[in-house]
């Protein structure tokens, strides 16, 4: 349940005041989502999204709304930020952080087909070149000293092999050094169902509360993790060529990425490994229900490590 | 016919290089218009319509591109330019000045009703308020200076009653100051060809390339002036009463614009008497079938003159 703190009707009307936005017509609140509360809103100017930032750090969420407000400017079909009277993005609605936002049209693709597949990696390609003209950087969050202590606080939950696994894949990463490989604003969790599709179309790119800057492969390999794979936890071949294809043939890999790909999908796979383990092991209050499964990300990070892949171009 | 510079699918393929557009799908050119080469585009990411400058100056297009992207960062559903890998709205295709823009939904409303009236006097106002913080100036060039040279210029073909009243309202006008009246930016040529209407609501504001600073009750005297009238060149005063209480609850009309209305009302129907007149004995090439009757604005004119308007409120 994702209305953590409720608007009524009557308390958005006068919010909306300091906006251009029109006539409130309907107010909804909506189910999904585990962060913050969002509500479907529909006034005389059209379809919006309202969210009220529950945790996020009002200090970070200018570059969120920011960087969509920029992939918005360049055509990349995402929630695109409404300014208010005083020309800013950002507001506060019930003493907390709030924002409206273009609504986007589709649904999320549970069993994404080849062209799908094609549609989002090339979405991505696009997603990457748009966010190169975009100034601001925002460390990414979940990196090497989020792993170690991560790590270190879900060890106690682990039997020996788990504890093996993740202590020389902690390790190994962290002896890595991917920043010579092209680097930009990246989405991070661009899991099917942060993505909207109109058929084979990709009718939106929602929900960047984990953007941040870090190697545009690393995106290309969370997206590629989730989208492309078998339940089983390998890759799907097919559909893995597909999307790294179309991303190809928008942003054209580099040998150095090539030849980084088999273990950037362990260390996409071991990022969410990680954050699983944690939110199942150390769930804020209210989390509980949508904690995923770990051992999905588990499972792929073995199959990762036992056959490393080759880029399917 | 508004395709002056022909372009290929080919010739778009290779543009959109320079974009974060996907795929091109779909390129048809536009017959409506009458200064610019207009095509809608459809590409992987959406659906889109390209502009080709013809004739206005590159220096004054980024007034109205930032001004189309600022009212649509706010909200009002006007078309939202796509800035380029440059991080440019502005490019140039086939040597000439060239821009890409969202496609908005709806079509025109030739017999407007009570509700569409409504409608649009509250985006005039939602439109104006939501300017209010856009920082760029343009000088109206269709003002005092502008009013006496193409007076002077259409005198010729004018009859002995015409002159009497041409040459008196350009003078009354002269003499009078609206800038103590509330100032901003103004679309100055919202007709109704230039709004798409999806039933009773407004899906889109076009054309904004006479936008510029003024007086926002002048902005709302032009609208009036071709929204709410009657055939015979009288307004219609449910419709325009519609409009008002409309725009007047978007934002509230001061005393000092309520005193002004008559003159005001005038002034925009001179405006367009004189262009009128201008393009009809004076055309460019190719733009005589484009030429509107100058008498339908004589007409209100002088209906305005033997009746002066109250604000119906």
């Amino acid at each position: 349940m994702a209305v953590f703190t409720s608007v009524s009707e009557a308390e958005l009307t006068v919010w909306l005041n300091n906006y251009s936005l029109g006539q409130l017509l309907e107010l909804q609140g909506i189910a999904s989502g585990i962060e913050n509360t969002n509500y479907f809103v529909t006034t005389s100017n059209g379809r919006f999204v309202l969210t009220l930032f529950e945790i996020l750090n009002a200090d970070e969420l200018p570059f969120y709304l920011n960087l969509m407000a920029h992939l918005a400017r360049h055509g990349i079909p995402c929630p695109n930020p409404v300014a208010n009277r005083a020309n800013q993005y950002l507001g506060t609605l019930k003493d907390k952080p709030a924002g409206i936002v273009s609504r986007l049209g589709g649904k999320s693709a549970t069993s994404p087909t080849n062209a799908q597949c094609a549609a989002i990696g090339a979405m991505l390609g696009q997603t990457h070149i748009a966010g190169q003209s975009f100034s601001q950087i925002m460390p990414n969050p979940r990196g090497a000293a989020w792993r170690a202590t991560t790590a270190s606080l879900v060890r106690a939950f682990l039997n020996a092999e788990q504890l093996a696994l993740l202590d020389s894949e902690v390790a190994l990463h962290a002896r890595q050094n991917f920043s010579p490989l092209p680097q930009g604003v990246i989405h991070a969790d661009l899991f099917r169902d942060n993505v909207l599709m109109e058929d084979d179309r990709v009718g939106g790119l929602i929900d960047f509360y984990f953007a941040c800057s870090d190697a545009l492969l690393y995106d290309v390999a969370i997206t590629v993790n989730d989208w492309c794979m078998n339940p089983d936890g390998t890759l799907d071949e097919t559909k893995t060529q597909s999307f790294l294809r179309a991303y190809d043939a928008v942003r054209p890999l580099l040998a150095s990425e090539r030849d980084a790909w088999p273990l950037m999908l362990r260390l996409a796979a071991l990022r969410f490994w990680l954050s699983r383990l944690y939110d199942q092991h150390l769930p804020r209050d209210g989390e509980l229900i949508h904690a995923h499964d770990p051992r999905h990300f588990e499972r792929i990070l073995k199959n990762h490590i036992a056959a490393p892949q080759a880029v399917w171009l």
